[in-house]
């Protein structure tokens, strides 16, 4: 019936809109973390920082493409390169044919799937740049972003979204907690690891050392960014809206998505209070980032009271786990590790405190995995990046800072009197 | 009929949809607030009014989640705390029930409902901040948050919104040139004049000292994001798109929300230029958040020319009210009471002009009601408050800069040579 | 029948939200290139490039208001100007039974409609205030925005978006390679050529001295907002989303558009490095832009990888671009010529090689057309705005900066040391 399939087409053309209204709000996640990133180092190692997050940004779309999206959804069969696989990215009238025949089976546009996948890489590569930034090298960065989002990531996620052995053994991850947020942290300890922390982080006495970074509103800036674009990467995982009962869960999804980063920025807020007697701006930002990477495991099933008090308890492990890795001398500049690790953890095993379906044995199993992988493999590549070409800066160009050595060019020329005064 | 039903239950998702987008862009408003007060204040005070902007929002949501949502609207009996009211928070079967028997009357998702609101009663908190900063105490201002976002703005937006006495009076306020900015603006008249000028604004012989903003590109980025969010905040006021007259209506609401702020910035430019010789950067911008506060009452009903007008009007008063309150030595250091609170009042008296369901009478007994019931309100919060903890930092930390007694931290720490530089 | 029409009133529902979104998106990038701008320039430019960038967005809204539209679009019979043609304008009603009427052939709102068009024109002029920046009077330049926006681009426009001359030649261009961007370079390029370089760029002795811009961070932020806004502005492009060919459609230009984007910017920074030994941050940021402007002719036909090359070329020819116009001595602050004007004839030239629909001597015909119309009419423009009040500041306003001449306003009062340490 001619009416019947208007209706269809209908439902497939919304659900493609907010497929892309989504993806193009994970993208802009890609300018949240290199604003927190750019304003938590310090002046010198601005502009290398920067370079950093919008190089990784455009590895991570190509290579997702020419290898990644192949091996996360085999299925698709994506036919980026044509003389390989000619399929859907050929034209519409394939997708039109297909979804008309199935009924209305296949409801959104293939390549609007591949644009909200493809700004996920990029989100777990950005988790990465933050915690290795003001002492690596640029090169050996952008070759580990190669690996990492062709293939180190895509595995992984082929194993829960695309069908593969977690999603089997019930393993729950949302919108990612695990195979976005914990993928990027883990891949950026191991590389914390082999690098070693800033010069003059750590004193020889035992001493740890603030190293305040240059710009608190772009740090504040590229935290609301996140928190934006955030409604686009839970909100999108619903991935159908077109219906009453997905209507609803998509806007369950933004609701808890933004009470969890409400509950996460004022447990961040007080308790920094409680422990340093003042509002610490930095870990307030973190608190909100910890509650939205807490309720990215399961943003559907809490009801709002609940996105709260787990976005809270991400608030409060944020500020210990920052305090923690200083005291491990495991130096990450913007305390990545802990909001997105750490709080990663805590959000998987939330899952079941809502979701009835899910189990702590699968989710136990599932980070285990993600962790064991994305860690082992990610060493295994930093170290071999290491002995081919170095990862570490030399201790001059540290001390001058990146930006003039990789990138020849300050950030900021004015505004910093003399060279050397940003220690 | 089955077909029907699909049709239904598209419209619903499309409506639900729109609000969730349109929620999202007006939180985004809290990104603009947060750098345009940033900008316009001086370094050492810049960590913490972004503190004070990120904890606004956060206590904002869960005061409102908490108390205010169910002032505002009690019919919704929302059951954000599950033991008081088990009800469409729980999950999506309730609603699509309800819509489906209602044919279609229950229109959208009672989630995206409250998202929408929710982001509102953070815009008009974050109108007080940038009147209050410099020198107000973080703590004072934030408990003051948590009074008006759960109680003094819920229960005038009742009045309004929620079906109350204002409601049934024929007032008429379309997307809140009244609720929302000359709320926040009547409370923050309200704290700045408890509070008293900043040091060195006002000399003892008359004079009137401009106190320059550190950082004219992050308050032009955040009158940017602040027009953009007024698509979400006047377009999405519309509550319907889903059919040819809500669209028609939405897309006229967008158009004339440009034109006035068009408007305002013109009028602003122009007026500055003449009273000073020179185009004066924020005013400009004040002149464009002044067009969008105008034409906020009554979007829809002007042809684009009229909104450009309407706009003008305001760009022209917020000019010779920031004048005007520095002669009468209210000091407020981002114009926030001439632009939402003046402006505001312009807005709501410009209704009848094009809507001739408004009457100048309703419009007058509206006003006053906000006006009145906040400031008194707020008046009796920010007095008790200066009982109990005080709200006025010490001289010396203002002298200082509140960063580092409230927050301990710098905002630009490399940036500014000498301490004191910066008075 | 009843169930018909609800379904194509839906259908015009979707699509008019599609195309306000996408047209809010375009607004966005008004922000982006004044915050690219801003960073590029010197500290002591920059409060008057933002003023220009806020000013010429207003400006644009309201000449094309007035008249553009009608130039652009005649057949429109738009109302803004009520005595002069009551029309779509005065209410929804009108609207909604044309679409009737013409069973669904009207398929979106008008006002939608006029509000993705405006913020194009913004766009075109906002490539000009970048490549004057620095020496060109405030006043001069706003002047010029009234006469390009209201009448030198919505005749090229109208030439081929609306039905003109350029339309009927086969002439093809999507989302306004040429028509926005090559327009907007060709009216900066006749601007600069009778502006001349900035003092102290060229030296006597034939060297070419960098002038550093004074805020990276500021101009990945642009980039990023562009880069964003450009799912707008090439996604609203198909002016349709309601059927499952043009979701699909939809979803490639997304894609195109954002892999194009991936490879302008790595193909510039490999090729800078190669050049220049470093990782240059500007030349990869306008790498991405090269990538997006190259796509915007034909974001539909390519397949991803193709839609890869085409940016890479763009990116690599923006380097040499930049190098050349610099050994001419045309100077570009933020080579915007390069970007705009050079990759833009590059994206239609491309067209031909995925549209078979499209011929070089079309494309040809249609850059020649759109270059010689707007190069020499803003040619003639800028030479009588030189004569009646002249268009470059005084060489003492000029070593000072303009802000201070020109807004009586620095834009980092408290972070640049020294006036003149600036130069």
């Amino acid at each position: 019936m001619e009416t019947l399939d208007q209706v269809t087409e209908l439902a497939y053309a919304l659900d493609t809109f907010y497929f892309l209204v989504s993806g193009a709000l994970v993208m802009w996640m890609a300018a949240g973390f290199a604003m927190l990133e750019a304003g938590l180092v310090r002046a010198k190692n601005t502009t290398e920082i920067l370079t950093k997050n919008v190089a990784l940004f455009a590895i991570a779309c190509i290579m997702y493409m020419l290898v990644g999206y192949n091996i996360m959804y085999p299925d698709t069969g994506n036919g980026f390169i044509p003389a390989l696989a000619p399929s859907f990215l050929f034209g519409g009238d394939h997708s039109a044919t297909k979804v008309l025949a199935s009924k209305g089976e296949t409801y959104y546009s293939g390549m609007s799937d591949f644009f909200f996948q493809v700004v996920f890489v990029a989100t777990a590569m950005s988790i990465v740049s933050g915690a290795v930034a003001e002492r690596m090298k640029l090169w050996a960065f952008l070759l580990f972003a190669v690996i990492l989002t062709g293939f180190i990531y895509p595995l992984q996620g082929y194993w829960k979204w695309g069908g593969g052995f977690l999603d089997e053994l019930g393993f729950n991850d949302f919108a990612g907690s695990g195979i976005v947020h914990l993928c990027g942290a883990s891949a950026a300890l191991a590389g914390v690891l082999l690098l070693g922390a800033r010069k003059g982080k750590y004193g020889k006495d035992g001493s740890i050392n603030a190293i305040p970074g240059a710009n608190m509103p772009l740090a504040t800036l590229g935290t609301f960014v996140l928190w934006l674009g955030w409604f686009g990467f839970n909100g999108g995982s619903e991935l159908k809206i077109s219906d009453i009962g997905e209507a609803n869960s998509v806007a369950a999804v933004f609701v808890n998505t933004n009470m969890a980063a409400a509950g996460g920025l004022v447990a961040a807020l007080l308790t920094a209070r409680v422990l340093f007697g003042k509002a610490d701006l930095t870990m307030t930002l973190n608190g909100a980032l910890a509650g939205l990477v807490a309720i990215t495991a399961e943003p559907l099933t809490p009801v709002p009271l609940y996105a709260v008090l787990i976005g809270a308890v991400g608030g409060l492990l944020v500020v210990f786990s920052i305090i923690t890795l200083d005291k491990l001398r495991i130096d990450d500049p913007v305390g990545a590790i802990s909001v997105h690790g750490v709080v990663g953890i805590w959000g998987l095993l939330a899952v079941p405190i809502t979701n009835s379906e899910a189990s702590i044995g699968a989710q136990l199993i599932g980070l285990g995995t993600i962790l064991g992988w994305v860690f082992a493999t990610s060493f295994i590549a930093w170290f071999l990046i290491k002995l081919i070409m170095g990862i570490r800066v030399s201790e001059e160009e540290e001390w001058e800072g990146v930006d003039i050595g990789e990138c020849g060019l300050e950030a900021y020329p004015e505004f910093v009197g003399a060279k050397g005064s940003a220690t």
